[in-house]
């Protein structure tokens, strides 16, 4: 039985999508060096076959895969990818509903995103075509990435799998995505480009994900639904239990106006989604960055109030840069509580340094035993939620140790992990400075030990408040 | 002559320091590996001699340039680099007067930082020893990074001479500065880690750059200034006519108690300072990160106010994200120019492309000489002040490109450039995604060529209004 209870709910069943078995590509390219062929067969886990109507050889490719229509192909098709013009797509799509497919990525463009009559037209007859049999993702989108089954867009996508997805009526803004979250340490369960959403759209979506066992987190960018919709959205967000991050486009007059011409959307009242967005708990983002950095967040250490921080610094300047940038965003520096205070203040031994909150520990860096024994302490305090440490890079190059420790950067390492034994956040900015290696390699073995990264404080110091808030919100609401 | 007219000021005259021949490290420390003598050592350009009571021999340093006291040393010394305990202290600036030592920086801490009564005795004792004979930088301060002269406090600091100038009461922000200074094309012609600033203080070291021919832009980091040094500030602003770029610690509550630990300083009312730095043209930021971009982008095209922003995109989402981000700060996204607008329609030859402002010109991308006269066309428009691009560094990955064209990269790196053809910012944004290499490598050959790269647009964006509005207050001023 699908865990999927649509009857009352105006919303497409699509849990199939997690048991794709076979996959087409309709418009191989020689022109384009048969860009989406090769991407898909790279990775896909089950058969891929290329449907050409003339084309017998593709390089790197089993000829015995190339049919010159999809009929001709010897057993059942899940999902297809067409990459054809747009006056033949209705003609696959035809092709598609008699060979049962049941998904259908469209890439093709100049449907409703041309911006005339004649798209608006030709979409809604593509849309009939697939006489709700076929389930389409697009047109104008680059369609799915799932690297459990191994299908891809692009060559080269991370083949991690993870709990996070990602719905965005654009490509481009999914191929950053995806490139930048291995930095961060996120990996994708799916990944939807859907473009004009003509079929599949973002409650549509929402709605598969939210109940998707195989997705924990769901990000979107969206530039825009059917007013029709506006319902249906708020339904599928009130049954949601996860966290959602939404960068939504075309909040200002010229932003709608590029939204339009990007995929045919109309963006609607900021205020409008700005209220849906805070009842149901949806944590608004400005920025892509901003979007995966709340994800970092929250995959590292879920839902999360701090609002009474400590900092860790090895400078004092930064330790009051970073105090102001905390406190003008609502969140508080409290002191240490008595006893706890007592005992960092007994493990500082060197001078221009400060054990209070902030703590300045400038040299005492180096001994990274102690250090790490006050990073323990700072969060084991009461009146602590969570830790802000600031770490240049070059404290990890050797020559730059004003006293050799071998054991530094490993111990380090390990005490950046505390955070997970408090159940508190613990996070870290190293700076992107010229000390490539030396970031990379940390970096790496923080991710891997699910601590996050970031490289400057306005990274992510205006997400606090925002998870506190939707963390609260979803206690509330329980 | 002095170019630095002082009778009317009460600022110390500096102007000495681009002159310095000789320089000592008195308190040479084997626990530390001689850290700061082996900084000076390596690059100071004139002869560097090893202060100690008892040493006679240095790993890798000349040792008939150790004496046991500053009088022994058989030439004058210009410049002193002090990091013996403090009580030591005096009585090496007794040495230093009688030796004719004309700047001192003192890195020891425990003066007035300490925050008890002896400290700030001990600091008042200090001056009183320089007998303003000696002018300090510091105590508690890593002093003077000059890599005219070699001055550095650190091994490895960047060789390069420039013309950006940064004073900070903090050594931290300082290296930190300085290395991701690198990563931005940046170059320092001097930089001041003035501590405690017990002597030299910000309002003589502002005038000084001010007037300092070797310096372009002035970056600062300050925590406070004495209640009475609150007129001369105005008065060295006043007469300034340089960009001043500030970062202001102490700012909140809590931020204002951290700066009094860190270095004694009294951070002020904030309304006060914000007024000062309106009335007189001082641009102020809110992290040390966007002191740097800020500098990066006058560094790179001087004052400029850009209010009328294209973009120009590969993602369609990217770019609608982009113009939300413009429009919400501020700034405009007109339409081009009748005329500008038809000849770069003509240029647009791909489906799913948008040749209107934001430009969204996806896998045209790569025709990248008719992506070139784009730019160009985009530039020269009247209606447009500057030019905003994404561009994520997979692009200059070969095996990403959807037709190989082994000149795109060379050729986009020459268009980046052509801001300065048309004397307006063009700003690009390469995001920090897994791609180290593609990107390290276009950067490189970006701010070779002066053009700003930042890695996502909130680096920036909040930083042109700002740069826009001082532009027009120099301008009326004169």
């Amino acid at each position: 039985m699908s865990p999927y209870d649509v009857e009352n709910l105006n919303v497409k069943d699509i849990s199939f999508i997690n048991n794709i078995k076979t996959m087409a590509v309709i418009g191989v390219s020689k022109k384009n060096d048969y860009f989406f062929l090769r991407s898909h067969s790279a990775t896909f886990k089950g058969n891929v076959y290329a449907i050409h109507p003339s084309l017998k050889e593709i390089p790197n490719f089993d000829s015995k895969k190339i049919y010159p229509s999809l009929k001709d192909v010897p057993e059942p098709i899940d999902f297809v990818f067409i990459a054809v013009p747009a006056a033949q797509a209705l003609e696959v799509m035809d092709e598609c509903v008699q060979k049962g497919v049941k998904l259908a990525s469209v890439f093709t463009a100049s449907f409703s995103d041309a911006g005339t009559k004649e798209g608006e037209e030709l979409e809604k007859e593509l849309l009939r075509k697939a006489q709700n049999k076929v389930r389409i993702i697009g047109p104008n989108g680059m369609g799915l990435y799932y690297p459990k089954v191994g299908i891809q867009w692009r060559p080269k996508f991370p083949t991690t799998v993870g709990k996070i997805a990602l719905l965005a009526q654009s490509g481009g803004l999914c191929n950053i995505s995806i490139y930048m979250a291995t930095e961060l340490g996120l990996s994708f369960s799916k990944v939807f480009s859907f473009g004009n959403g003509a079929d599949l759209d973002f409650v549509d979506l929402i709605y598969y994900l939210s109940n998707d066992p195989e997705t924990d987190i769901i990000l979107c960018y969206v530039e825009g639904i059917k007013k029709a919709r506006g319902k249906d959205l708020m339904q599928v967000l009130e049954l949601n239990k996860k966290p959602i991050i939404v960068l939504k486009g075309g909040q200002t007059k010229f932003g709608a106006v590029a939204a339009k011409t990007h995929t045919a959307s109309v963006a609607g009242e900021n205020k409008i989604w700005r209220s849906i967005f805070k009842k149901y708990n949806v944590l608004e983002v400005d920025s892509l960055e901003q979007m995966l950095y709340a994800a970092t967040l929250v995959k590292n250490y879920g839902l999360f109030d701090a609002k009474k921080l400590a900092i860790f610094s090895v400078s004092g300047g930064y330790g009051v840069i970073l105090t102001d940038l905390i406190c003008s965003h609502g969140l508080e520096l409290p002191q240490f509580s008595e006893d706890v205070q007592k005992q960092i203040s007994a493990k500082f031994f060197a001078v221009g340094t400060s054990s209070k909150n902030p703590l300045d520990v400038s040299t005492q860096l180096f001994n990274s035993k102690i250090m790490s024994e006050v990073i323990d302490l700072a969060l084991a305090d009461k009146n602590i939620d969570g830790l802000i440490m600031d770490l240049p890079p070059y404290y990890f190059n050797p020559d730059f140790q004003l006293k050799k420790n071998l054991a530094f950067e490993d111990e380090m390492v390990t005490a950046f992990s505390l955070g997970h034994k408090h159940k508190k956040p613990l996070i870290l900015i190293i700076q992107h400075l010229n000390f490539p290696e030396e970031r990379g390699r940390v970096v790496k073995k923080l991710v891997e030990k699910n601590v996050p990264v970031f490289g400057e404080p306005l990274n992510f110091i205006t997400l606090l408040p925002k998870i506190g808030k939707i963390t609260n919100g979803f206690k509330e609401s329980k």
